[in-house]
């Protein structure tokens, strides 16, 4: 069998059990995902010994010291993995629920049922904790999955799916209902992104790069999560010492995630106090600032000039472009110009000012006085999520089980024929 | 300006105007449409010149009497556009409305306000009152939208395409928030479907070929419309009568619609009953039958034996498969393999049968004692429609103008941070 044939038929026999899983009772899919839970503890030695495996191969690799640091699993990893399937095996199940059933003039009875996707291929660079985290959600919604990970990580990979397999089985589901491409090379992505016939929708985990790749070649629908370029605008009637705990917030809580702040937009009548007191504050944390001409001077020692590179970066580091605007409205055209539909936050005691923010701004999430951090599924109270959509086909912002389901339309009646 | 020039520019100029429509008030929107109604009905004499060069055209080139049809404009057909004009105007604007505003634990307010999707781009083919239903759709969802209609109606979708510029126009709105592909060259759409970064969903409205060429070469999401094979199932317990009424209207009442039957599937044990009463009834409306082995003799003098091609077959015209099946179990297998996920019905009075079918069968709408010919966007309550989803991303069966918008993440805070 060569490599086309092998993918077609790993993602047939997907496909096959995805029709299982989909009309599969809630009490299954939660007892596998709790069986799943005491596996993963069960087993902390194996699959501790299969990263390893992948450890010393990225050593031998050269592999550099961040990705490393993801690539790596401990106790505490497989703990939180197991508790992760628990709180999803917790949520409600979404599949299966009518919603709005109204009844219409001809007299039929018309709703929409939550029904899943059917097949989810997720592609994803080297953290193997995603392998469990994409696809416990999945299965929670009905999905079978096709998991394709970073290479470096194929032993751990390939240990944690075959826990998955195990506890499908062990509950009286499909064991095909979870499955990991079965090879590392690069072609066996660009086979199996031509599969709309088995695969319904494509989930890109990872840098840009990785993502355009994907969208150029997949022929299924593909959600995507590109960069995350948030900026905060300080309109000038801010509460200043509120704006510098939400500003440190976003930018030094966690600078490494897609959520942090990456630009500061300040009016203009307010630059001179403000970011003096944020060159402070962030300056003690160790942030260095990208200045433009007028902020330049308010920074301090740390700031160096901002060029046109600077803006619409991502950082993801404890670097910050700062820019002094003279209105709202060019603090708007700057985040129309170079933000990524991602977070975007004003800080004012204006209600007109956050209203207009609100209404204009095009992101997945728009904040007023709080910090761009919160853009999350669980802090919006949609449970663990898969991604953070920045485009607004089916759904945009965090996807949580609710967003791996679609709503097919079911009809009631009693005899009714059209007129 | 070449051709490349040329459509790149027409994209850049309709994503600008879409930013304008993304927030302009409802008011204008309706006025919009209102102005369009009138504006139909006041240039009747200049559409109907503009439609007869392309039917003398299209008499020139020999095309078929079906494509012709559908070509021409009459004082009817704009008169239906100026009322589809004025329904559009009177229904809720769904952009801006913050749906399920909840308090977090963290303190943040969490809210999703529809938003539009931006720029639609609409690849038709014939007929020319598409112009004007997908436009007007579109624009009363705050989006802006690119027409690429049928060469052979390039005249009289450019003046229809003009009369709506004017009336966004006259309204305040941005005229280009409407664009005609500048040419009808095939080239052109090639180019359009790689601008991603102006266009934000492609909607083909026409034949297999059609989309299945747009779904390869389109970089940004496609909403898409296959094909209609639907059938109906008729389990042994059903009342034949009532049965027959629905098979009837969802065959005969409108044969060259996608939500129109095309095979009918019927238990074994009725077979014999039901089946010459459907040779009776249809066969008397000219309904011509493709027969399993099994019904062949039941169906009279007009039936012929079905081959593999009949099953799967969206005939459009008065031919009728029809398959007698052992059990559900059957039905449902053939449904999985022939069916097009658009619209699928059973006849029974079984609560159990009616609700697995419900539950195992996948299609856009399922039906219970209720004619396919239902599906449809009018019918199920959502208004006008752009077409008919078959794949479950964003919308899956009818979309009207919600399905035409998208949902972002409001956060009303008042100095919250992450923890």
């Amino acid at each position: 069998m060569n490599l086309e044939q092998n993918i077609i038929q790993t993602a047939a026999e997907t496909k096959r059990a995805s029709r299982i899983l989909a009309s599969s009772e809630s009490r299954s899919k939660n007892m596998a995902l709790n069986t799943l839970a005491r596996m993963l503890r069960a087993s902390e030695e194996k699959i501790l010994e299969a990263n390893i495996i992948d450890l010393n191969a990225a050593k031998e690799k050269g592999l550099d010291e961040a990705r490393t640091e993801r690539l790596k699993i401990t106790s505490k990893t497989i703990e939180s993995m197991a508790l992760a399937c628990e709180e999803v095996a917790a949520m409600d199940d979404p599949v299966g629920a009518i919603e709005d059933m109204k009844k219409r003039p001809s007299g039929i009875m018309v709703g929409r049922m939550r029904i899943p996707l059917g097949v989810v291929a997720i592609i994803y660079e080297s953290r193997p904790n995603v392998t469990i985290d994409s696809a416990i959600l999945c299965l929670k919604a009905g999905n079978a999955v096709i998991l394709r990970g970073g290479s470096e990580a194929f032993n751990s990979n390939r240990c944690l799916a075959s826990l998955i397999s195990q506890a499908l089985k062990e509950s009286g589901l499909p064991e095909k209902g979870v499955s990991v491409l079965p090879t590392t090379e690069r072609e066996a992505v660009r086979i199996m992104l031509k599969l709309d016939e088995y695969i319904d929708v494509v989930i890109p985990r990872g840098g840009e790069g990785l993502i355009r790749a994907v969208v150029n070649d997949a022929t299924m629908p593909v959600l995507k999560h590109y960069k995350g370029v948030c900026h905060i605008y300080v309109h000038k009637d801010a509460d200043l010492n509120q704006a510098l705990e939400i500003v440190y917030n976003a930018k030094v809580q966690r600078p490494g995630v897609c959520n942090a702040l990456e630009c500061l937009l300040v009016h203009k009548d307010i630059a001179g106090v403000f970011l003096p007191m944020v060159a402070q504050k962030l300056g003690q944390a160790g942030v260095q600032f990208k200045a433009c001409q007028d902020s330049l001077y308010m920074l301090g020692d740390t700031a160096s000039p901002a060029t046109e590179l600077d803006w619409g970066f991502e950082y993801l580091s404890l670097k910050l472009a700062v820019k002094v605007v003279g209105s709202q409205s060019q603090a708007h055209d700057h985040i129309d110009r170079y933000g990524s539909n991602h977070s975007e936050a004003i800080l004012t005691s204006d209600y007109s000012r956050a209203m207009r923010f609100i209404r204009e701004v095009d992101a997945s999430a728009i904040f007023v006085n709080s910090s761009t951090r919160f853009n999350d599924g669980g802090e919006f109270g949609l449970g663990a999520e898969i991604g953070i959509s920045t485009s607004k086909l089916h759904a945009y912002g965090p996807m949580g089980v609710r967003e791996l389901t679609s709503a097919k339309f079911v009809v009631l009646g009693d005899g009714q024929i059209r007129a």
